[in-house]
């Protein structure tokens, strides 16, 4: 059996029950660890677990599904993966892999970002399309994210901007050598991803548009959700390109123009007093 | 401390291990029963868990929060929500109350059908603002949500539609005499849920209108997500109005015109054949 296991968003203790029977029956363990991390780190979750995870790069995970794979028609392997299993479109490929070669499989679900975003009071069915927001380069500065977020904003819906990770990059310099160079993690925090925001805001104001997201517009800043450290904190999209929320993994909200009398009440304890 | 602790989607065992160590700790476990239930019964909580649970009916909530949180400024109190504890508004409603006291509270994440309906292979940031589908009486026929799926729709985008559930719903008859008295409980199949969907086609039709979702837009019928008897079915929103998933709970996705290539492959799978 095939198994994919969603370990969360917070520490060791956040996997569920199944989830970690299956981890400690298991033959062998991949720990996917580039489309999300757990901030407890790896060495946290092998003592919990009381075994060795084998870390599972984009390379393996992308490239390597048959060694990944391998076994699992008669023994039990499993992938365990931040938040919920169908988070990430690899995951996906990965079971229609399984399936092809006959194998079964069993998804252990859990908490991704995507629901517990809830934790700061905007209610979940007032969320609209979710974005991504990738870091700009000197020669890339896609910018369709924006229209997604106007969209959600002119249909009244709040709008969770995933922010962006970069694990195990290779260095330019190194893709024309045979030994792959890598550069050091990064992960986009709010206010980084504010100010991209403000920048887009500013060339469209100067082009002549009128855009419904300004630097005035609220905004909510979040940081490790469902971890001891997590921080929440609620101020105009200005404010937010200043504001340090510490380390990863962290999330932005564009608040909606329409907000419920409870949300308001909720979210004013997050209000950074200025 | 004031917990509440998400049970996830299944069975007892999709609790996390910190969620199960709180419920384990408490002086009074609350387990929350209509805005959601599990297959499995209360009795298989209980006797996973090993200790009794105070079954908190709507009455119980949402009028008898300071009940649920006595004592809890110095012992351990909890509350148990199918899910995630962020999918109702209620449970808000009652951290808020908590915080008025003073009650420190923590809040266990999980999985919710918000994020576990990936399992049918839609990517999940591809799908727009979800709706409820309310049941019709002979007075009241809402149809709101459709044009929600229809914006959806436009916008290239999925709709996951949660279906109604009515727990403990007083009678008519009974509402004017002292003792109240209840209908049984009844969930929202996919099957009447397409109905309704049909029948708001049909009279939009007849009105003129040329509405974007028919009787031969792709639907995906999906019955107790995470569960050992989850089924998972892709059809015509003809076909699904005739097909039996079996008990609740039930959701269905009313699926984009735009599908990646990987999308449909995993669709596939779950395809009726006719």
């Amino acid at each position: 059996m095939f198994y994919i296991v969603g370990l969360g968003l917070g520490g060791p203790k956040d996997i569920t029950v199944r989830g970690l029977e299956i981890i400690k029956g298991c033959q062998r363990v991949y720990l996917e660890a580039y489309t999300s991390i757990l901030s407890c780190g790896t060495e946290a979750l092998e003592e919990f677990y009381g075994r060795k995870l084998i870390v599972a790069d984009r390379d393996l995970v992308e490239q390597g599904a048959d060694d990944i794979l391998e076994g699992s028609l008669n023994t039990d392997i499993a992938l365990l993966v931040v938040g919920d299993p169908f988070g990430a479109t690899t995951h996906t490929d990965l079971i229609l892999r399984a399936r092809e070669k006959g194998i079964k499989f069993q998804v252990i679900h859990n908490a991704s970002i995507l629901n517990a975003v809830g934790c700061c009071g905007l209610q979940l069915y007032s969320f609209g399309e979710t974005v991504s927001i990738p870091y700009w380069t000197d020669e890339w500065q896609p910018d369709s994210f924006f229209d997604k977020i106007v969209n959600n904003y002119c249909n009244k819906l709040h709008t969770l901007c995933l922010l962006d990770i970069k694990v195990k990059e290779p260095t330019l310099e190194s893709l024309t050598r045979k030994k792959k160079e890598f550069m050091p993690p990064k992960f986009m925090t709010v206010n980084e991803a504010s100010k991209q925001l403000l920048e887009i805001v500013s060339r469209r104001t100067k082009a002549g548009e009128k855009p419904s997201i300004t630097g005035e517009s609220l905004c909510v800043g979040l940081a490790r959700v469902g971890s001891e450290t997590q921080q929440i904190v609620a101020c105009s999209m200005r404010c937010m390109s200043n504001y340090d929320l510490g380390g990863p993994l962290q999330s932005l909200i564009i608040v909606g123009p329409m907000i419920h009398p409870l949300e308001i009440e909720y979210l004013e304890q997050f209000r950074l007093k200025q």
